[in-house]
């Protein structure tokens, strides 16, 4: 069996390996455009930086060390430029001698992964713009950094790699500004759980030019304008472009494979195309989203690795099936962690799905421990059958630890009211007696009983303010006079009981805390009493972070 | 509704709170011996130390605190002597008056925990011999330290207190000799696993005295002997007993409750015990395990809690139950981490289970991203079926995140090779996009499919020497000049190709290397050219910190 791959880093070098494990006698062949094979793209920023200061670092294997391992031929430098599915053919182009050839398969995998998406504006080409993708943009990058020591630059694109960027840039010593379209930084999270992002970034000197769309970029005074629409330019000495990937599948398509979204290739479970004998895996295919069960793309390596994996069992005569993605990720933003698993409020609502959240802001561990931090958690969950949608957690320490409870519970079909059931290892360095896990799953008990009904931050504009809803506050008369929101009495938690007079019967309490534990613990009490009573989701803390 | 608590800590405070959040108007009484409510039982071992600074962190309430929130009688110095189920009234002392009387309830929770083993060998009451419990006992220590400046201890027990305070006298100074019967600390870990833990205690100066047993204790020159049987006395300057703990429940006992292992009160899933209207919780109860299903004594702050909050939601009305306990816990000891959820492979074999395992060393998080550790994780599963029985993992960052990734897919029912299709959250300073619970998956998904063919420590001794196998070690030949099991042969993974010839064929093929993973990689090799090779789960690192 003769098995051609298109693509030699996460998702082909990994089915690459697992063929031949599988299969000693198998003739396999990688091509790889670029001049490395498995490197660590998402080391790629880091190396920038100084933080990953040895560029070997960046490559798991040499195609010497591959073939040494494995017996496979990594050839470097090699363009893949058409498939025949007919003669079971790949036309292939060696980018270091110009030569081109033909090279044939019993079983084809693409994994030619994505690539940075280059809007049609004028000035992408320049000299001083930059994407990153392989390590050789990486390097291109690092040696413009060291030879012209560029003192601002401009990232066009607040995602991961640009918020990745953007730190390592300032270890670097520069100013650096992110413009983009949206009016929020990374779009997996919902607009509420970003503002920790930009608060985050802004205290580390980042500028965030959000909602300015980039029209094209000039050079001037050895550096580049930003040139951007209804305002004027931006000046910086070099600019990344990092404003998403898009599928790289031209040949894909000019072979004739069914292709969706945004071009990616389509594949059933097996990682199978369209056309027979064809397999493709990673950033270049379309997945079944885990949650929503809709199509959707969703670019992350360890998806790509798996998928790799799969394919590698089916042509050795296996029959393994890829789940689907549900977007499990994390990134360290400055001192921040932010990471979500399933789908946020915004895209579940967009999904037509009836949600709800909570919000609650636990520390990572137990309080009396020294060295606790706190971290907001947003659960999001189906409606009536508390289904868990998807969460996001941005924090400090054990962010990491809470997303990955939450992304097997996603996994396993855990229902949001499940959480509370959790059995997670305590001890105080580590976690809480009630894990923030299992503290939010008591919050959605709660809701589920109707103990405990909510108001969200999109309806404190709308709350009445015309006398006939009570709007209280219970924390401190300290806190309160810290800050808080215009129209609300104060009546700390601990003297509710002796101060339900000042409340105004028949009318519904509008309630609001710190946290949303004192505000629960109010809203218990004047139900108790016969009040109606709503607990403000996340706190006036959450509320801050947030608006201000 | 009146309902009366006995023990005002983990499982007894909770449940008053929680009492009062869902029935404002119940009056509720809550009965502490000790001087405290409230508090961090789990944080007092790092109070000797001194990593915990002030004495009011290890209260969470007070009984002020507590009553001007929640409006609950907080009883402290108070003794519940006894219980009459016929009438509903519980006798209470108070401590400080001497005071005897009556309590009525409507609704009783026993939470009166579990106390400090005690052997019955002379000396256990002597001034310099202490337990860890209360605060009180905690202080005592702590003041003892003070006044004496004792230069050296001994703790009687090897558990999560014994470690926790081991490290905290080391921290103070004090030589430190931990000795206990069982010839392994850490029973939760099978010894294999432990070893690692034997490893970081002994490197931070703790000697161990395994596998003797304490006869009893003596006063000598200002200081103690434990004495040992059939070996010289330990002398010290002080002593800690902290071989385990037995559920306090002289109480529920006399009046007639049904009682399990060790005198636990038994309840039901609604922790309901024999005798309506008495409820038990903590510490003091037994418990399903949520692996075996067997009866099992589980004394952890997480489910102690939980078992507090479901006991509130059944007095007022509801319908709560208690899923189970399945272990899962976790310890910082010195450096390390090291956590534990599910049974272990000792405790499965004797449940009679079928099990196997699968041990591997992957790192925290991407090697390519500084700062990574090797961890060593071991899962338990059963053989055919593939249920995911525990699992085990020392190391350093990620532990805890790993054994809760784990304890969740516990849980959910996942099976072992389902873990290969978790999609946990991957960046480099967090993870690998293989996540080491992933790699396990991927490990036992091999082993399903007769790809991974293993042999494990115990059978090292056992290997046939006399030429009817081939003994291998495929790690490089300076690894193996540092150190090999006695009559293995050497050939390089990747040099296994060419030499083949050395390997005799028809002969079983034992294959090791450092983690396991290129020994795999040759065991696939040998298997593709027709041998039968078997793969030692866990590599010579795991076999030399064990034997070693
Ligand atoms: C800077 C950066 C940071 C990232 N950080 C993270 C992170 O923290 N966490 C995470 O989960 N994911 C991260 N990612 C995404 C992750 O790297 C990708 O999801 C993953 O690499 C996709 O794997 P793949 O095999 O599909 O494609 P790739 O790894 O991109 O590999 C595709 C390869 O195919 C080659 N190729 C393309 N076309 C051809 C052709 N015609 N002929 C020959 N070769 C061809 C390309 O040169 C490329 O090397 C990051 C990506 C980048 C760029
Ligand atoms: C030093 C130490 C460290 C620990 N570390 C951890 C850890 O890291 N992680 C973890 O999960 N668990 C840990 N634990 C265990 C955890 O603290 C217990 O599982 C938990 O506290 C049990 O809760 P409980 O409510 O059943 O009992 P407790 O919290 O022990 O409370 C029982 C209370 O009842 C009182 N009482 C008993 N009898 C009577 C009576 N007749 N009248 C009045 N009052 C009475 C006692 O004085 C006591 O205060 C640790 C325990 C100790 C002692
Ligand atoms: C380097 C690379 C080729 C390695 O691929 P690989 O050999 O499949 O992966 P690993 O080296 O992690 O080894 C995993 C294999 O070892 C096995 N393994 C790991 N530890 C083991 C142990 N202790 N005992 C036995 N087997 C073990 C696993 O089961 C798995 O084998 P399988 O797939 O046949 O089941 C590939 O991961 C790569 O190119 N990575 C870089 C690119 C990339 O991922 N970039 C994006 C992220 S930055
Ligand atoms: C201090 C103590 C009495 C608090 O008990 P508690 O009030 O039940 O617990 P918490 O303060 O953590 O609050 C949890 C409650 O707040 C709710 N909550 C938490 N954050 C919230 C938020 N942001 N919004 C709304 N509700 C929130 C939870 O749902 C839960 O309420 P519920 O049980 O009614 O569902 C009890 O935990 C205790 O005594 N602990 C110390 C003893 C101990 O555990 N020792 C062993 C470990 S060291």
């Amino acid at each position: 069996m003769k098995v051609v791959i298109v693509g030699g880093v996460a998702a082909g070098a990994t089915a690459a390996a697992r063929i031949r494990r599988l299969d000693e006698n198998a003739e396999i062949v990688v091509f790889e455009r670029s001049g490395y094979i498995s490197y660590a793209n998402c080391g790629l920023p880091y190396y920038i930086g100084g933080v990953i200061e040895d560029p070997e670092d960046l490559t798991l294997q040499t195609p010497e060390s591959f073939y040494s391992r494995f017996r496979i031929k990594m050839k470097i430098h090699h363009e893949v430029t058409a498939i025949d599915p007919g003669s079971k053919k790949v036309s292939v182009k060696n980018l270091e001698t110009g030569e081109a050839f033909e090279e044939s398969y019993d079983k084809l995998i693409l994994s030619p992964g994505a690539r940075a998406a280059q809007p049609e504006i004028p000035g992408v080409g320049l000299e001083r713009v930059f994407t990153m993708r392989t390590v050789e943009d990486t390097f291109r990058i690092k040696e413009y950094i060291s030879q012209y020591r560029p003192k601002s630059a401009v990232l066009a694109g607040g995602g991961f790699i640009g918020l990745e960027l953007a730190e390592n840039l300032r270890e670097l010593g520069m100013k650096v500004t992110i413009v983009q379209r949206p009016r929020q930084l990374m779009s997996p999270f919902d607009s509420d759980m970003a503002s920790f992002i930009h608060n985050e970034v802004r205290r580390h000197g980042v500028e965030l030019k959000l909602g300015y769309t980039v029209e094209g970029f000039e050079e001037r005074d050895s550096g580049v304008d930003v040139l951007l629409k209804d305002s004027k330019p931006l000046h910086a000495d070099m600019v990344i472009l990092a404003i998403g990937v898009v599928p790289d599948t031209h040949l894909a398509k000019a072979a004739g494979l069914e292709l969706g979204i945004k071009g990616s290739i389509v594949v059933n479970e097996r990682m199978e195309t369209s056309v027979s004998d064809i397999y493709a895996a990673g950033d270049a295919v379309q997945v079944k989203h885990y949650v929503t069960g809709t199509d959707a793309l969703i670019s992350l390596a360890g998806p790509a690795n798996k998928q790799g994996r799969i394919i590698a069992d089916n042509i050795c005569g296996g029959d393994s099936c890829y789940l689907g993605s549900q977007g499990s990720s994390v990134i360290k933003v400055f001192d921040l962690t932010a990471a979500v698993t399933g789908i946020n409020e915004t895209n579940a609502k967009k999904a037509g799905l009836d949600t709800d959240t909570v919000i609650l802001s636990p520390m990572n561990h137990a309080g009396y421990y020294p060295g606790g931090k706190v971290m907001t958690i947003k659960l999001v969950f189906e409606k009536e059958t508390y289904r868990l949608l998807g969460a996001q957690i941005v924090g400090y320490e054990g962010v990491d630890k809470r997303i990955d409870v939450l992304a097997v519970s996603i996994h396993a079909g855990l229902k949001a009211t499940q959480l509370k059931d959790l059995e997670l290892a305590y001890a105080p360095p580590y976690s809480s007696a009630k894990d923030p896990v299992n503290m939010a799953g008591f919050m959605v008990d709660n809701i589920s009983k109707g103990r405990l009904k909510q108001w969200h931050l999109e309806e404190a504009a709308l709350l009445p303010r015309d006398g006939s809803a009570v709007l209280l506050d219970t924390r401190t008369a300290e806190e309160f006079a810290r800050g808080h929101i215009d129209g609300f009495q104060n009546i700390p938690v601990d003297e509710l009981r002796e101060r339900l007079g000042e409340i105004e019967r028949d009318k519904p309490v509008y309630v609001i805390c710190q946290s949303g534990l004192r505000s629960y613990i109010a809203v218990r009490i004047l139900e108790g009493n016969g009040y109606e009573a709503y607990n403000f989701s996340g706190g006036f803390r959450f509320y801050d972070a947030v608006m201000n």
